[in-house]
């Protein structure tokens, strides 16, 4: 059950890939750009290497899986330009698990590296695109073979649903109801595995090499806040309500949870400080409405209705999960009582994602 | 017209992965094994590098995508146990055109790990797979990232049909009633593509790196005798036969040629000399027969016409030209009477592909 889950989770299969490539996840990248752009500045200017290779962990295959490379290189070329030095080559791997679609990606690259050259103008160097399949919780490169990593809205997912989680009965995910051992059980798997995600980079990271990683995370101590959790107990309702009618089995909603964590900037610092492999530069908290529509201009009237808005993407998000758990079956039902209480609480309250950046250097 | 045959042609699309996935295209590799295990043993034994860097350019996606890779491996790795070294880490690069199917490959993946594992026992290094989407007639790695290339019946593809084929009227490629301007465009247009690939592939190589080429190609130095040409000829009589009948039209029958190039020892020799980048370990000539199933035992009954056999494999490489140029309605007609044609030529003759392999080294 794990392996199915984690499969559909890194941003690749189907449906899934439109959280990634949705307006959030672009907004996300913008957000945090400012921590990008200084982490990318800083690796070029502090040699000026003739190539550099970047790595995007976890990038999905749609319009934002090229959006965040672009906006790489151009700052690169910016800078070196300012400075009159020569234009590096560049070497980009896209990393997502093998399910992702590649094909799709691949057939786009010509139209995307056009415009990318004519955004760059004369004399930016070739970049050399390659697509690398496999789970970040292992080694996926050489040994000293990446200047830049990034990772954005991936990390936050865990390698497998944690063990020991029978006490959670109803809920989901980490909930205010949720016993201690479970709060621990989930604590524990992301530190396993955000410990060995920062293992396997170091070694395939170069001396003074970067690395900035985006997830969903809270800024609270509490695991089971309401900033983190929220989304997740919304969705135990619906499902609830539905095993209540009998449309679900009560031992399959027992069991089922969501194998994500979302850690607060202590978390995140001690697991770094712990592995040692990495110094912090930066680590920084940002917020996006739940909506990514809600500020928006010149919208059709589908994205007006925030409801809506949001249960598409938790739906992408979802969906795979549930599907390979409670059968394809339920989902209209899940989603279209979902977004009545999506609704429901978009009109009464403000609801965000809290995002987690950390950027690293390896000394 | 030109994209759209190329495209079809680096060995990606549908039905031509059949050709280069074929019993004939494992053949290949087996026969040439010498070469290749000689030159990789060669280059691990000069350095004993920590590191190999392994590109299979026109990698297409199969069963074969994956068998050339696990015999590099197997020899690396008998030889560093036969002289005690720790294995080295392997990137492998599999690269063919955008349209190839790298999805297919992906998710088979961890399979063929599992059992490459297994086959090298304990003790061996990781082996890192990555995609890479782009002509071979262009730069597609960084400079001196790789330590070997491998490319196995892609190479006498040409990146365009060439200019200037007017006067080649009903055939289809080169042969015994080809004007000379036409030959002669034919090898200004491979001598121009083989040696952008020499210039391209000598950056990317480490000094001290391998490369070993199979192409079909000859041994005689008339570049329309029938060792090279008469499997094209006779797609041309199909397709005669159809004009005569009004199936086809005359214009378009006249205008069409197949963007191939099959050299012989000496032009390869000439190339690599005059681009100058490389030196020559070995060049071999080996021939195959056009039934690749000839010799086999076990046979089920459809694979004992080596008709069938030689169409099916033809089909695979010209299908996809052909159906561009003059619609998919014709093939089934075009294929039936080739093999016809075919059926009759192998129960009077014997025919072979003739392959050439050189062995090259960056000095």
């Amino acid at each position: 059950m794990e392996v199915v889950q984690v499969l559909h989770m890194n941003g690749g299969v189907g449906e899934t890939s439109y959280a990634k490539n949705s307006l959030l996840q672009q907004k996300v990248i913008t957000m945090t750009k400012p921590i990008t752009e200084e982490a990318i500045t800083k690796l070029y200017c502090s040699k000026y290497p003739e190539e550099i290779a970047i790595a995007d962990l976890g990038c999905s295959s749609g319009p934002n899986t090229f959006f965040l490379v672009s906006e790489l290189l151009k700052v690169v070329d910016s800078v070196r330009q300012k400075i009159g030095q020569n234009s590096p080559e560049y070497q980009v791997f896209l990393n997502d698990l093998p399910g992702n679609d590649f094909n799709t990606i691949f057939r786009s690259l010509s139209i995307f590296q056009n415009k990318l050259r004519k955004q760059l103008g004369p004399g930016n160097g070739p970049c050399f695109f390659t697509g690398v399949p496999g789970s970040f919780y292992g080694r996926l490169f050489r040994k000293n073979s990446l200047h830049f990593v990034h990772s954005s809205y991936s990390l936050h997912w865990l390698s497998q649903v944690p063990q020991g989680l029978e006490s959670n009965k109803r809920n989901i995910y980490m909930a205010s109801t949720s016993p201690p051992d479970v709060l621990k059980a989930y604590y524990v798997q992301f530190q396993k595995d955000f410990s060995l995600f920062l293992k396997c980079r170091s070694e395939e990271l170069v001396d003074g090499g970067r690395m900035v990683l985006t997830l969903i995370g809270r800024r609270s101590d509490d695991p089971s806040s309401k900033e983190c959790c929220y989304f997740w107990e919304l969705l135990a309702m619906a499902l609830s309500d539905m095993l209540v009618e009998g449309l679900i089995e009560e031992e399959k909603l027992n069991s089922f949870n969501i194998p994500m964590y979302t850690p607060s900037p202590a978390e995140v610092k001690y697991e770094v400080v712990k592995e040692g492999s990495f110094n912090i530069d930066r680590l920084e908290v940002t917020e996006v409405n739940w909506n990514a529509y809600l500020d928006e201009t010149d919208l059709s009237d589908a994205f007006k209705d925030g409801g809506y808005n949001v249960t598409k993407c938790m739906r992408a998000v979802a969906e795979p999960l549930l599907a390979s758990y409670f059968g394809e079956e339920i989902l209209d039902e899940v989603f279209r009582r979902y977004r009545e209480i999506i609704s429901d609480r978009l009109s009464k309250e403000k609801n965000e994602f809290v995002n987690v950046t950390v950027s690293l250097i390896k000394p």
